[in-house]
């Protein structure tokens, strides 16, 4: 089947998470989160709209997601067993291929710069810890309590005391996929993984095809338990039947998080090269937005 | 295409790696490594013929390669820019989808149990360092230098003296697929990396859906440069071939070693639910052994 529809110029779409998110949520604390989906979204369209590159607004789009605190990627990352925080992130440039990869990142304030470094500089995919830090020197570093919010301290306190993984499921991970006015494709996740993981637990956002990917057909950026999108190799299972069987984005993404992926299990958001975003999720929710070059500009949280 | 031909009952495949192999090896010493392939396809063969699960045919066949310093894993693996090493591994299930992995491993002497302790044990799927090995509390442990050989120290020393990768693409990892008489398939994957690398350097090894896969359709070993076989989450794009498109293994393994990998970065070992066998390399050469009930048995190093 030819498209012979025009492609939209950019597109963009974010994620803040999947997971159990309870639609008993207090308005406010709501609307706080939406209001903030809604500043990353306007400013990645903005960056889109003037012509910058795929690969640079979701990398943008990312740090400003890492920054809010309601967020679980760079400040406000849950707690691992220790009452520690270990940060991962990754970034794929889908017109190159290039892509970039960090774990187990204590000090450094944005992970996602820091897997955009890997991805320029180094000959490596994937780097953990000190190696990792020690290519973004010249990166704002904080302490690992820096990242510790009231509410992740508590629900660490909460998984201690009762050794249940209560908010196992709630949201998991930031995320941004971008088309650019050149048909780029780019994909970026950061995360802070699950609150009481093992420290040297290493989740679907830095391997790239389970959490994060990007080709010339699709990027795609998951969120859920990661273990599940390890298994299934998600992202790369989006792109696959895109490449291989000639889907559409909507059919790849409703087989992957409708067939592939357990029920409850998370979602992705995810553009095309023509532009076209889907943000499906087999969960309660997942805080996303998405804008193009149509003039769409939309925030939600539920179904 | 409905394939009428009975299956085969059993088929084992293992590597030791694929890379450049000097064909001016002394005959002695592609003797020895020769022979060494043989005995554990030997032992394999007769583990699938008693009927033992492919799982556990896997785990056995990748443990028995780790010891051969001749191969880059276990003793034998080679030094990371720090003169130490860094192990990782992974094992999958390809009945279950169950897969387990371990990285940056100092001190089990068989990091493929570690990461068969991984999968049977572990609610993740990829865990580093401590936390890995504290899964192997009774299994085997080695000091860090147990793992070096006289080879291995001369080859990292040279890497040091002229700063080159001299080996680099030297022969990378082992491994073993497996069908047995149930029709179940598993992989299995162990490596030191590559000599230089940086510590906290994760490879293809232990990604599932890059180094190592399996499901109900193919198992699939990689051995190469493992970014490239990140970048093109090679195993998984074997086995979508197969599910997606319905091609055979053979041609799938074509398309991925041929056109998906560039040229020279490596191979892999795969065995279809028929018990089909593929060992195809885009390098100089791959240490491989392959045996089935059909009594086929083979061992071989370049073309």
């Amino acid at each position: 089947m030819v498209d012979m529809t025009e492609p939209i110029q950019w597109a963009v779409a974010i994620h803040g998470g999947a997971g159990v998110i309870a639609r008993t949520m207090p308005p406010e604390a709501a609307r706080v989160r939406m209001e903030r989906l809604q500043e990353v979204v306007s400013n990645a369209s903005a960056a889109l709209a003037a012509g910058t590159a795929a690969l640079d607004v979701v990398e943008q789009a990312v740090a400003e997601l890492e920054e809010i605190p309601e967020f679980n990627a760079g400040r406000g990352a849950v707690l691992t067993s220790e009452g520690t925080h270990e940060l991962e992130a990754a970034i794929m440039d889908g017109s190159s291929g290039d892509c970039g990869a960090v774990c187990l990142v204590r000090e450094i304030r944005h992970p996602i710069h820091l897997a955009r470094r890997v991805l320029e500089t180094s000959p490596h995919v994937l780097l953990a810890g000190a190696t990792a830090e020690a290519m973004g020197e010249d990166l704002e570093r904080v302490s690992n309590e820096w990242f510790t919010t009231p509410l992740r301290r508590e629900q660490w306190q909460q998984w201690k005391d009762t050794a249940s993984a209560a908010d196992a499921r709630g949201p998991a991970t930031v995320g941004a996929v971008a088309r650019d006015h050149s048909g780029r494709l780019a994909a970026a996740t950061s995360t802070g993984g699950r609150t009481g993981k093992p420290p040297g637990r290493i989740g679907d956002t830095p391997t790239i095809g389970a959490g994060t990917w990007a080709d010339d057909r699709c990027a795609v950026s998951g969120t859920g338990h990661g273990e599940a999108f390890m298994a299934c190799v998600a992202g790369h299972a989006v792109a696959a039947r895109m490449k291989l069987q000639g889907k559409a984005l909507s059919e790849a993404v409703q087989e992957v998080v409708g067939d592939c992926l357990p029920p409850g299990s998370g979602g992705l958001v995810a553009v095309d090269d023509q532009g076209r975003i889907e943000m499906p999720f087999n969960c309660e929710g997942m805080y996303r937005g998405a804008a193009d070059a149509t003039g769409r500009s939309e925030v939600a949280i539920w179904r």
